[in-house]
């Protein structure tokens, strides 16, 4: 096993959840909600998400065609949770693709969103043949959890306060608690240990902050083209981000101003990120922010050293590498 | 048992359900997320679903004690299809109450919606201690439903052309399966079988179709003061109600184009509300739509005589009756 196969691997069955995505509602009516949730289904994705719960099963000792159809229920989960967010940020692109209700209507966007709910529920079900209940409860859990987390993210972008605990409570919940629910999911379905499912959790919650805290700093130094979306858009928008966070600490004179007149304006405008960009570097908050993406990366794999099954604690290892050096 | 008795044990109940609902949620955090969940779960409601729940467990030999989460749970997933539906429908009012988007905003009442489904989740689990797997297929079942019949009805505010077999599969997905579902939802917990939830489940569903063309009727005969929302307030949305269509059926010369107006011009002003009632008075439509909700009773009480419970049988008949004399 090396990396080469973990991305063969990775390939292959991104693919195959991408084709359970496709088809999945592809043929449901009425079209004036499937159609919508068959456009986000669609959409081009990573897949990560999905691809952990397959590893999850695999470190429990069961195989990926045991949790198929949970791992496309954390997908149509997460395209849930794009589709309502997309909304309250106002986002009129994702990956590139026009968001849903700029492409339908902001109420077939609540509605599909609302629907992707219980679709993913419908999904996860067909693979808990057993543990039924602490099953169902993760993902309710997770769920919670992302409300949560997006409604404190709602809150800091009008609070003039905030600092940087504040920040990780926000992304534990928003973020990384889905990760956490997806790396143990596999492993509840496949009756793994107590202990082996905390340990993935353990994982999926350090791996997902060092995403997350990843974005923040993509959203920086991330190349346009590549990364999908315009760079500093966190900025635009006036979100209060790890690195934003972060300078608030370090930065005095005239550097304090440039934040404030951020915090009061709820944001820049498009002509000032390069300034910003600027002073996050002469701050140090660029490489801290690095820095911090490998510390919880390294949180990451340290918990998933006692994973007996071999190949799944490659994948794993693999997996915490990639994110830390993705582009987008 | 008598129908006094009966409305003595719905209005305990109600009122332990209200205890429960304005508990659950009222010291959570965020403030931002919870204090709108708690605003909902606090308004006022007849608390019908969930007092089936607690008959349906009845029925099955089990105690009212063993499902009042289920309970609790149905009304939560009900509030949150209100708070989301009260988007769309752009309504500001909701039982006297100001809407939960328009008391906050409109981000706030997606994320709260949002939140309730799986708040009602996690409160069903707790009850969910057998057939746990059937139990919440069922649920998410209904939801799904219920997403599909919401995306009907706005789809028929949209098309010039309905039918009344469209109106009623919309309904019974909208309204009647959520009902359907709180029938059957304790005798799954509590072990009923297949042939008493499927005698339920009939009830349910016809139930829920009596009920849902009752309150078309109360749209147009209902008392505003007592009714607690404006008459007439479908014509002025454009909204093509059971007696709508039924007077389309009916209607010739004059009638037809005042009907084909609202057709075109997506609903009514409120000084024309009189002349539709007449009009629906002159076609006969109320009498029709009258005789269609008894209909839909009978049938709904006809499925139930097999029911061994007495108590859970006379609850059942009392409550169908009940619906059928409603004013409000």
């Amino acid at each position: 096993m090396n990396d080469k196969d973990c991305l063969k691997i990775y390939d292959s069955e991104r693919t195959k959840i991408d084709r359970i995505l496709a088809k999945l509602l592809e043929r449901d009516k009425p079209e004036s909600l499937y159609k919508p949730c068959d456009y986000i289904l669609k959409s081009p994705g990573k897949r990560i998400r999905a691809f952990i719960v397959l590893v999850s099963a695999k470190a429990a000792g069961g195989n990926f065609k045991d949790v198929y159809n949970a791992a496309a229920s954390v997908e149509i989960l997460h395209n849930f949770t794009l589709v309502h967010d997309d909304i309250m940020d106002n986002a009129s692109k994702r990956r590139g693709l026009t968001t849903l209700h700029v492409k339908y209507d902001m109420n077939t966007a609540i509605l599909s969103g609302d629907n992707l709910i219980a679709v993913a529920y419908r999904s996860l079900l067909k693979d808990s043949t057993r543990n039924t209940g602490a099953v169902i409860e993760s993902f309710t859990h997770s769920i919670i959890e992302v409300c949560e987390g997006q409604s404190l993210d709602k809150e800091f972008e009008l609070r003039k306060q905030v600092v940087l605990e504040d920040y990780k409570t926000m992304i534990r919940k928003k973020t990384a608690a889905l990760v956490e629910m997806c790396c143990s999911l596999g492993a509840h379905i496949c009756g793994g240990s107590k202990e082996l499912i905390q340990q993935l959790q353990t994982y999926g919650r350090n791996l997902g902050l060092a995403f997350q805290i990843q974005d923040d700093l993509l959203d920086i130094i991330g190349d346009e083209k590549e990364f999908g979306k315009s760079v500093g858009i966190d900025l635009v928008e006036g979100k209060k981000t790890y690195l934003f966070l972060m300078a608030q600490q370090a930065a005095s004179g005239k550097d304090r101003q440039l934040l404030n007149k951020f915090v009061n304006n709820k944001g820049i405008s498009k002509n000032q990120i390069k300034e910003f960009k600027e002073m996050y570097e002469r701050l140090g908050v660029i490489d801290k922010t690095r820095k911090e993406v490998e510390r919880y990366t390294r949180l990451a794999l340290n918990s998933i050293n006692k994973i007996k099954n071999e190949e799944a604690k490659y994948l794993f290892n693999w997996l915490a590498r990639m994110l830390l050096t993705r582009k987008k």
